[in-house]
């Protein structure tokens, strides 16, 4: 709940709204987006921003994700195109005696900027980041991509350089005068768990690979 | 995974990449937008795109949310800035037989369109209707907002005129080529628990209130 000066904080990435809530350092930065799995990524196409999910890793100061050749949200990331990289990682439910300071518990980061597009050994070193972080251990049972499916996804890295992560903890910021009132008040934690693998009724059985009980959450 | 026509549809949000994943249908999409607690909403500033998590409420066929006054981004949506409302429900991580057809299980439902600024009753009834979606039953039960806390929030709704609702199921998708492959595939479901509720120490204690043994999801 602190805020602390960091390399990549600028006037654009500066919380505004609620500054106790951001805490612009570095290694909070790569912890939220270390614990996340989908980003929001915002295109801009002739003024309407777009918004789109996507998978990710972080790689030392930057993230790296894929799209399909054929999306033109991904080939305007390709050629340059500002960008915002949004994670939101929900933690709960903040009960306060008041409507408004109900609010959320979360961990967010936003990162500012222009992709790179990865090509070569590069781009094949990303697709093993990003499935060692969205699938860790699965990479080496797996068949890599045939240089046809590679030739249709385009690879793009977005440095951290203008980034700013917030982090909303601790229990209801409730008015001192609406601590008296007659009703529970607290956090209801969320988080998000793993359930049992689903086999692919398709092709032969086998046994679940013994990394997958390691991604409990 | 079947494409529906729907009155929301039109060319900018038809989806494009992998169309057998749209399912432009009315109900589908509200049950996507009922099922989500936050939106990524982006607004562009300057060409710049950002995008920032938001609570919100399906009311009918608009989505409602809010944020501050002294917001600039929340400023330029209730002046009618173009956005785009993305909501995204993470189910599963797809485990293929090969890096190109691991995937997530996700269902997704983006909004594109301008928002209107809500007043007067119809902001005072969004709110409710705001907090009776996020915490259902919580309302009675809470001070409501003060003018003072009013005057310093901006209630918007976004219709669904221009939306789309994408849903991504069912077993991987692998090449038959890739099926004889000696590896378990299949998929790892994932979903968000609450846990017990931590109860704030300010105040005097008071029981955890019934309402809240419903939110398991």
């Amino acid at each position: 709940m602190t805020q602390l000066p960091a390399p990549g904080s600028t006037e654009r990435t500066r919380v505004r709204r609620l500054p106790e809530k951001a805490v612009t350092d570095r290694a909070a930065l790569h912890q939220v987006l270390d614990a996340g799995l989908v980003a929001h990524l915002a295109v801009v196409d002739d003024g309407q921003p777009y918004v789109v999910p996507v998978g990710y890793a972080r790689d030392g100061d930057r993230v790296i994700f894929h799209g399909s050749t054929g999306s033109r949200l991904f080939r305007a990331l390709a050629a340059g195109a500002p960008t915002c990289f949004t994670v939101t990682l929900l933690d709960g439910l903040v009960l306060a005696r008041s409507a408004f300071e109900s609010s959320m518990h979360y961990r967010g980061a936003m990162v500012l900027g222009s992709c790179s597009l990865l090509e070569g050994a590069e781009a094949d070193d990303a697709l093993r980041l990003i499935s060692d972080h969205l699938l860790p251990g699965r990479w080496d049972d797996i068949r890599p991509p045939s240089r046809k499916e590679l030739a249709a996804t385009l690879v793009l890295a977005l440095p951290l350089d203008e980034a700013s992560v917030k982090i909303s903890a601790g229990p209801p910021d409730d008015d001192p005068d609406d601590l008296d009132r007659p009703v529970w008040a607290g956090v209801v934690p969320i988080r998000e768990v793993f359930g049992e693998p689903v086999p692919d009724e398709r092709g032969a059985a086998h046994d679940v690979p013994g990394y997958i009980a390691g991604w409990a959450r």
